[in-house]
This record gives C-alpha cells, structure tokens and sequence, in this order.
C-alpha cells in the first residue's frame, strides 16, 4: 500500500527524520512517500501556522490524493485534519490523534511533551477535538532553545527527559507522547530515562494509516465526513478549487473506474 | 468606536445584509464597516470550505486590524477565530460565539437551526471548541433549496420556523439561535411563530464587540493569546507575512506609540 | 433604555461604587439607576446569605420591575437569578454570568479572584450552575482582612494582584475576573500589574443588559424560563405576593398595554 | 434519635403523608417530627418558589435546630439545602438528593418523574447541582390536573404509573423516583405498574438521616460547609439573625457545652 | 432483617474487624453475619486481584444469597458488584460506593485515603464506574509498611491521619473516606485529627443496606440490572452455574413462593 | 510477531471465526494463534459472565503470555482487560477498546449495534471505562434468535444491517462497530447496506496489538499499569498464583534473561 508522509512544515529535514523514524516501523508491502510544504512556516508551532497550514495541507492533499491509500499528517496538532476527512475518500490519519489513541491503550492517562509554550496552547485544543481531555493528564510545555528545527531532539534531550518523567511524577501520566514532528525517532533513546510506555506519533500514525487501509472502510455517504456538495469558488489553488467544485470527480468519471 | 464587520464569505448582498441588521443595534458612537472576502467561496458552508476561509480571515486581518478598534468575525462557525486572536492584538468576536454566550442569558440550553447539514456538522465542532456542550440543546439543520444565498430567508422563513419550533418542542431549546450570517436580520419575523426568545447572532456579536472595547483589555503577555513568537514565512500574502514575521511591530516600532 | 442596578446587599456606598465604574460604560441613552437592599446583610459573603439576598432579590424586584428595561443583579454569585428570570418578563442579567461569559471570549479559561475564602465556595457553585466548569482555571479565595467592606479594593490592592498574578501562573487562567462587588472599577488599576486581560463584573453586565434590550427577546412562553403558573402566597411581601399569584398581570391588563 | 422532617411547603397535609409514609420505615429508636411552613406557599413548584422557601427553610431551622439530631428537608428540589448545610451543625438531608444517591445503588441511570412541567425543570437544576447528570436518564414531567395537591396520587395514578413506564422504556431509566412530597408513600402501589425498583423520596431521606446521625459526623471546620464567619444582619427573622450572626453560639455558650 | 457481610478477602480477622465496627451502628432488629473468602488473596489490593475476587464473590453470593435480605460486599473496590446486581434478587451494596453517595451529603467533594499506591489506581476506576468523579477531590495514596494487613490502622493512625490532612488542605476534600477494609473502625479515632467529616465505608454500607431492604425495591424486570437469560456453564462452582444457568430457580419453583 | 487470540468463550467455531477474519488482515510476518477458553461460558453476553471470563483470561495469560509478543483479548467487552494490563508485561489489547479507538479515525461519534440487550447493558459499560462517551453516539441491542452462536451472522444479516442503518439514521453514527466476536468477518458483507464506514474488531485489534509490538512499549515501572507487588494466593490456578507471587519471575530469573 502506498502512504503519503505530508508534512505541511516546510523544513524538508524534519520530513526526513519523519521518514526515517516510520520506515523501520512499517510493515512489508508498504511504501512511505515524503511530501513537504512548498509554502507557509518552517515549523508549524501556533494556532495561527496551524490555520494557514491546514489550508495548505488541503491544497496538497487536492494535488496528491489520488496516488495514494492513505495520508499520514505530519505535523503533532493534525493541521487541517477533520476538514481533509470530509473533503477526501481516502483515510488520512493525523500524527496527534493517532499518537493520542494509540496511548489510551498503554495507559489509562497520557501526557503530551514538547518543546514550546505556544504548541503546548494548540495543543489542549487538539486534545479537546478528540474529545479525550478525561484520559490526558497534561501537557508539559517548556519553550526550549534550539540551533534549527531539525537539532531539537540531538541538543535538548535531557530536558525532553525531564519533561516526560515530570508528566509521570507530577501530572500521573501513565504514558508518555512526544509532541512535535522534529521528536520524531527519539522514543527509544529515552526509553531508559523514562519510567513508562513513551509514544512516538510518527510510528503510531503509519500503523494506524495501515490498519485504516486493511479495513477499507467506504467512504461516508452520512454523517460528518460525507463530502459537502459541490461549490464554486474563486482564487484558490487549481486542484483545491476543482475538489471543491467537484470537478474532479467530473473527470475521473472519464477514467476507469476509481475506488 | 469603530468595528469591522469581517465577511469571509465572498457575498457581498450578505455582507449588507449583516450591516443592515447590525446597525440599528449599535450604539451611538458605534462606526461599523463592512468588508467581504476577495477570494474563497461565495457562502461557507462546511469544515474544508472554514479551514480555508480562517486563513482568508487572517490574511484580511493583517492588512485591515490596525484600522479598527474591534472585529466581528461575521460567519456563523467562526472560522479562524482563535488563531486570529493569537496573531491580532484587538478584540475579536465570532458571531456564533456570541450568539451562544449571549443565548446562554436567556435560557439554560440553547438550539441553533441552520439549512444545510453540512453547516450543521460544522456548527458542532464551534459548540465543542467552546466547550457550551452542556448548555446546547441540539442543532437542528435540514438542507433547503434556495436561488441564491440571499434569498435564503425570504424563500424559506417557514421552513426556518418550523426547524425554530422543534428545536423547543423535540430538543427542549430555552432560546434558538439563527445560524448562518444569510439569516441575519429575520429574528424579528419569526418572533410571533416561535415560543421562545430568538438570537440574532449579528446583533449579539455587534454588541460584545462593544462590550470589548469599552473593558479595554490589554493584550495577553501570558496564557493561550499570548501572540506567537516570530517566524519567517514563505509563500504567504504580504501583510499577514510580516504580521508573522514580527515585521509590522517592526514598522510600527518607527511610528509614535500605539498600545 | 433604563437599567436597574438592583444590589441586594445592604451597603449604599457599594452600590454607589458600582454606579461610578459602570457609568462611564454605559452607552448613549442608557440610565443607570442604582437600587440597595433595605434587609438582609451589608455584604453578601456565603451560599446561606445568598439564599436569603435571592429572596429579597425577588422582592426588590417585584417593587420595581415594571420601570425598567432589564436589570443588573450586581452581587457577584447572582442570588435569585435563575427564578427571577422566571418569574419576570424583562431581562435580568448577573454579575458572575456576564462576566464569566465575557471572559469567555478573552481566554479559554478564567480564572476569578476575591477576598473571602466561603465566597469561593459559594462562586464555585455559580460555576456549576452556569455549567462553565471547563472553562475555569479556578478560584483563587484568600480571606483577607479589611475595615469596611468598601474599602476592600484600596486597602487590599497588592494582595488583589498578586492573587490574580497566581490565578495566572499557577492555574493557567487566561483572563482574570474580579469576583465581588466591592472591587467594582479596580480591573484599570491592576491592569499592568497582571499579564492578562482583566473583567470588571459590572460593566460586563451592564453591557450584557445593553445588548439584550437591544435583541428585545420575548419573554418565553416555553422552556425553563416560562412562568410558572398562579400560586397562592401567604406571608410574602405583598409586590412579590403579587407577582407569584399573578394579581399584577390582572391589574396591568385594566392599564394600556405593556410590552 | 430525632428527626426533623421539615416541609417548607404550608400543606399540612402533606406533612402528614409524608409523616405516614416515612414512620413504617424508621429504625427502633427514631422519632420523626413534623413541620409545615407557616409562611410561602401551598406546594412549591418553580425555582422563584423555591428560592422563597429555601430562605424560610433556612428560618425554620434556625429556630428548631438545636432540638433534633438531623433533618429531612422534605420538599423534594431540597430549597436551601447546601445554605443549610454550611450554616447549621447537624446532618441535613433533602428528599431528592437522598432519592438520586439511593437510586444510584439500584440502577445505572434513574429517571424522575412528576406531575407539573414547571418542576421538572427546577429538578433538572438540581440533579446538575448534584453533579449526578450522568446518573439521570430524563426526568419525565407533565402538568396534571387535580383538585387539591394531597389527592394527587389518589386521582392521577394512572398517569404518574405511565409516566414511569416512559421513563424505563423512553429514556432508559433502571430506576424510577417519584419527584414531589404529594408523591410520598405511593411507590408501594405501582409496584406491579412499573417493571423496575421505585424509589420513595421520603423513605430514602429518613434513612440516610438515620445513617448520618449514626456516623455522627464532626461539623467541617474547613472546606464548603465550615460555618461562615458571623455577620449582622437587618430585618431577618430573630433566630435566623441570630444564627447568621453567631449570637446563638455566643448564648449556647452559657449553657452545658453542646456538641 | 438479615445482612450478610461479604468479604472477598481472605483474612477472617479484617471480617471480625469490619463486624466490630458494624454493630454497633446496625438498627434494632438488622442481624449482621460474616463471610470470609475460602480462597483467592489474604488482602485484595489491586485491579487483577479484583478481578480474582469479584468472581469468587459470585460464587459466594450464589451459594449464601437465599438466606439473607441484602448483603454488604466489604471490600472497599467492590469486586464484583455490577455483575453481582444483574444476576441476584437481593440488594447487593458495595463499601465503596456506599461511602461515596453517603459522603455526597457531607461535602460537595469527597477524598480517600489509602495505604497502597495500587489500590489508589484501582479505586480510581470505582470512582469512574459510579460516574461519581465531579465530586471526588482527589485519591491520595501511600504505599505504608505494616507487619501485617490487621494491624494497618493500629501501626499507621498517624500516617493515615496526615493522609486526611492532606487531603482536605491540598486536593480541598471537604469530607474524608477512609478507603480499604483493614481501616474499619477507625473514623472516631482520627475525629478530632482532621477538621472534616470522616465516612467509615462499613457503616455506610451497612446502614445502605439496611435502606434498601426498608425500600423493598422490586428485581428490575427491564433495564441494566435486570437477570441474563440462562446460559449452559463448565467448568464453574456448582451453585454459580446452577444460578448462571437458571437451575436454583427451577429448584425454588418446587419451593412455597419466593419474593 | 507471534500474537496470541485469546477467547474467553469455550465456542472453538467463534475462534476460527476470528482468526478467518483477522489473517487477511494481519501483516507479513505476523502469526495469530488462536486460543479458546476451556471453562466458563459458551458465549459471554451479560457482566456477571464477563467477570468469570475476565478472571479465566487471567489464569490463560498467566499460562500463555511468556510465549507471545502480543495479546488480542477476543470477546467484545473485553473482559479482565485492565487486571491483565496490570499483572503482565507484554502489550494486551481489547476488541471493543481496538474497535473504538479506530472508529475515533473515522468519525466523530461511532454506534456499536450488537444482537442481545444483556451485552448492549455490559458494552455501555466498556465505553464508560474508556471514558469515551463523548464520542459514542449510542449501542443499538436487539435480542435476536438463532440456533446457535457461530450462525448469528449468517442467520440475521437483514437484523444487523437495519440495526446499524438505524445507528446512522436515528443515533446520528457517522462509523458503526458490530459488537460481538461472533459478528467476526461480517463487515464486508454488510458494506453497501450501510451509508458508513463499519469497523470489525478483530481486525481494528489485530492491527493495534501490530502497532504496540512495533512501538516496543517499555513495561510501566509507574502509574497506573505498574506490577502490583508480590502477594499469596490460595486456591487459585498454578499459573495465576505464580504470576500474582512473583514465583514466575524468579523461575525467569534462573533462565537467560526476558526482556
């Protein structure tokens, strides 16, 4: 199966450590594709990045969507996320939720780490999207300084260290997740440092992007992710414009048929 | 004082709409301009289409803030609200936000009606982001047909009525609340045909924005809108770029003191 | 329009407190009329005191209803008014509600200060009943001593700001609310001392209550704030007796019609 | 032991019934009291009634208190019953708070159901003032009619014993309580009516009187319900005033210590 | 009435301990006789052992639930109890839970108490169980060395009572429950050492017990407690499969009429 | 990987039936064992059946789990699946927690349809345990016939289909899960009857107990899933009473080292 890594960051680095991180974690038979942002924000760290970058995120995903199985986003705070699922077919799973998911099953709480206040902020609100505020025990957020977005992880991973054991000592988590794409890869060099489970999103996300897959869910035709109707629109992205129009559905009509 | 009213809907009948059923709720002394988005879709009406528009608002934010003293975000869904007020240091309000706080006064759950579904599903995140779960009686949204946006009122007022009064009678709504800024202004005609109090979420956003900017508050040097750190950006419209960039602070810095 | 200011304790000189920081709020055209309670207790302080002030409440305003536009219940903790907005047909706005739903779009949590620790007790209740819970940092209650209940704010303003500064970076509260009637128009005093926005209760409200003559509600005649029907009393005031058996309704139907 | 059962209802008969349907399930040992209101109204039904009656309970007790070893507040809604907790010493109980929490312990979810629609949203208050929403299926409420408030069973069983087969088979309520003191001692006869546990509020809140005045609780000295501190008062009932304003305390301590 | 006091422990001397501290608040005419657990662990202290237990406590009840009027389940957890209430007639109560509806009418916020971390996780999940967690301040948890499980609040009184301190002063419970049998009988000793009411989970449970058989509460016919259809078993007790697969009732048939 | 199926019923047919449905799912290089359960029930539909089969799941763990990677605990409802979390090392997933948690990717409120109203009673429960109400929309149980449990399936296909129409159509459900091990496999079959996404649980746990095995999860030595200490048992299985001893591990520590 085919998988897109879309990283909505700009920093084509961090989206190598993604791939790097995620590939040993896949299962045979499936392809990783990197993708990074041509526009926006280095790194996405604010609600407001968040925001544009969710509309980037779409434009992307209007371009690509159709090469793919699934998507991974890739940046923690699933810019664009629930947006993306009613506008698309094909299952696309954010770095966050699947992060947050896949810790309910290692601990009745998790906490979320990261490395600025700011992310911390988007961070809560991403948490009560899922609606899964009664099993996180905190986020702990500390604006750390760093050489380049890509060295977070390589300078400041005693205070990652400490970060995550206070998530367990002082907030009761009972695993910990590593929030934020530049994180992505160092679960297991703290898994000595930390007394509990450590998730790292990028793995959780692909594993979940592949069990989504295995399922071959239909897409919605009710509820909250059928897609919305046809619309015009003016001074958009090409393909994001035709998505939303809905000519592209048009045209793939022409095409053997799809899903 | 003076209040942007902030369509990110490209309709501009809709933008006057919104004006003419503001202004005779302003206070003396109240300035309210209207301004409609140049790009985007003509009436946003589902998650993909306010992901897109948050980020038109903010672009319209960063060129037009400094010459207001308040904003009212004026599509019902809100879309990029709390990203703006991160980035923007004046007071900015959301029609549905203030619909539903202001609903809050006069019953103990609130029912929003609107005439897409898709709408409907939208409305319900904004219910969840602002945590008013709690105080939400249900969203009653059925998919009307219309000739243009415009003339959704005019076309459909029993139909909206009709939606009005199971919201009271199936979900138990104290007051409703008319979602979808194409409705502003009808409140009055529906009085007789609905048993319950009726919100204008126009008029109640027009007056919370009063209400901001006579408390005065100062922007937030801590918590979650406190502005972002500056980041470089690529890609982006010009003004809300050097918004990001701390680059306006910078022009700003030139100038006699402001704030 | 005309707004009652309807203070339920006993201490003239804090109902004239609260006149002077809400003057300066008020819009063109509205007159404030400030009203003290005649019994009851000079500072209401605690859920038992409360329960009694709603009763007086209701009587003050069952006196005075009928020459006002709405009312400002101005004790924070807002005694009766749940079944003053029954009982009544105007609208009738609280102190803590208005300003916790303010302080709603200033922040995603508030956080409320005040001087005694059983008003926290008591103001924790208005939470909950409010159902705002997931929108409070908490409350921050210090009893702290003073000479006369008016001269709260002046003698007390370090110990104000530094619980506020506490409610900040302790509780994570993104806007602070001045909890209690006797810190009427301190928030401008303390606004460099926090990092925060600060609400000032009674121009929330007194705002809240410009905003809801202006939306000019029906009284509901559905749903939880409909009136109850016609009771015999026994033993009340004779103006609230009245109101409750509906003799007013009676003696206002041989008058020309009202609202 | 001694319990009070306090009706701030002026039904005498209804004491009685209460009285009669609570004394076949006292303990060996218990005497039960009764007292009816000498002031308010006939049967208390709406909020603004039970914000009367909860400062006359409040009346009531300060001049009976030291006579008893509990109270049953006996006005199912319990007016007054967390003001009377934190001003008085001894255990106090309500009828529809012991009603919910005996409930818990027969069903996963209770339903409430009674005969005027203005009660049940008063109940609603109470059951979220108890936090217990999660617990409560619905309250089923419909506005009855009768000849006198004592002859409501008699006259309406039929439909009080339909209203709780909706409960169960509507809303999904394990356990059904019969919400109004006219409804005491009525659970035995729709026994056969109704395929799940009854609950008689009155009988539940003599028995956890009986269980409270057995653990002989101290009286909080911190937390919500410590004593608030004295306070003068004006135009307060005497014994009231003088609880409120710890003169009471000051006479007791003349005598034999109490306590 | 007759009430069995289950333990699902195995130390007769913690039954003997829970008896002593019953008695004497058991009413005139309620007979209080002790079970002891044949097998399974000395002293159930975490969720596996729970698991464990609430089976043998199956076991026990299907052979002992015809001679008694309800039963107490004495293990603070309540191992068991939901699946106890679905398939027996009688009413069955927990400590825990017990301890908590009763402590509802006590504070607004109950904390426990305990002496081994793990027992506090597990509590945590019989908090949530009963949808109880609004009003539970908190779980404070020690791991405390003692010589042996009988001797806990003998060796310990100190430490539990700082415990209770702590609870009160830093997690703000406004009524204390001493959680775990082995602290049975301990209440009045640490009276006069914490300023808030303490619950002893035995009493509550007892005096519940005695509640619900006053109540005489009809077996659900509908709803969450109501019986499982009959089931073949292998491989169980034979009076638990006798009960699982309906036999006992064929055999009660043959019998005068029960219930 | 070596993944253990583990089935708390004694239906051998149930467990081919999972793992016909789970091995097309399952990864290059994942082994499924199955295992049924040799005593208990046929088929465990009711919570007083889930707590015998959640200690039998024990006693086989306490038999099994040194000689796998994973375990996919396969009954829905997950019996002894936090006891099992606690007392062993390796990672244990639920069915019904599986099935939830990735119904959370493909929708925002998931319906569970299920074919008797005792399990829809014990399902409610799970999700309550995983504190995710907030995101079910609601368990549709009909109790419906069939020979025996392995034909459920193949006998009431129309059944279920309407079942989960009904969870879409009146729930609002935008994925639906068929709860139950014997609705194995059925997922497919009932794709174009339903307008949503539908979740099979074998499948949702095999690719999470994958994704657990693949993220290397370190053993809690903290918080709520650490090892209970070392305690006696009695009477229990050989296995279960060396794991809840620690005699296990000191047996381990004689061989080379485990984990």
């Amino acid at each position: 199966m085919r998988i897109l890594v879309l990283n909505p960051n700009m920093t084509d680095a961090v989206t190598q450590m993604l791939l790097a991180a995620a590939r040993p974690a896949a299962a045979v038979g499936t392809e990783l594709t990197g993708l990074t942002a041509a526009r926006g924000v280095p790194y996405i760290a604010s609600r407001s990045e968040a925001q544009i970058a969710g509309a980037i995120t779409l434009e992307m995903l209007a371009e690509h969507h159709r090469d793919y199985d699934a998507v991974v986003l890739a940046a923690f705070g699933d810019p664009g996320l629930l947006p993306a699922r009613e506008l698309f077919d094909i299952p696309i799973i954010g770095m966050a939720e699947a992060a947050m998911l896949t810790a309910c099953t290692l601990g009745q709480r998790f906490g979320i780490v990261t490395f600025t206040t700011t992310m911390g902020n988007w961070y809560q609100d991403t948490v009560d999207t899922y609606r899964l505020g009664a099993r996180c025990a905190g986020i702990r957020a500390r604006s750390l300084a760093f050489s380049s977005i890509e060295n977070v992880q390589a300078e400041r991973e005693q205070a990652i260290a400490e970060l995550s054991r206070e998530a367990v000592e002082i907030d009761g988590a009972d695993v910990v997740i590593l929030g934020g794409a530049p994180l992505a890869g160092m679960a297991g060099r703290l898994r000595a440092q930390v007394p509990v489970p450590i998730v790292d999103p990028i793995v959780a996300a692909v594993k979940m992007a592949e069990t989504l897959v295995t399922l071959a869910p239909r897409k919605a035709q009710a509820g909250t992710f059928s897609r919305p109707p046809a619309k015009p629109t003016h001074g958009l992205a090409a393909p994001l414009a035709a998505r939303i129009e809905h000519l592209d559905e048009n045209r793939v009509a022409l095409a053997p048929a799809a899903q």
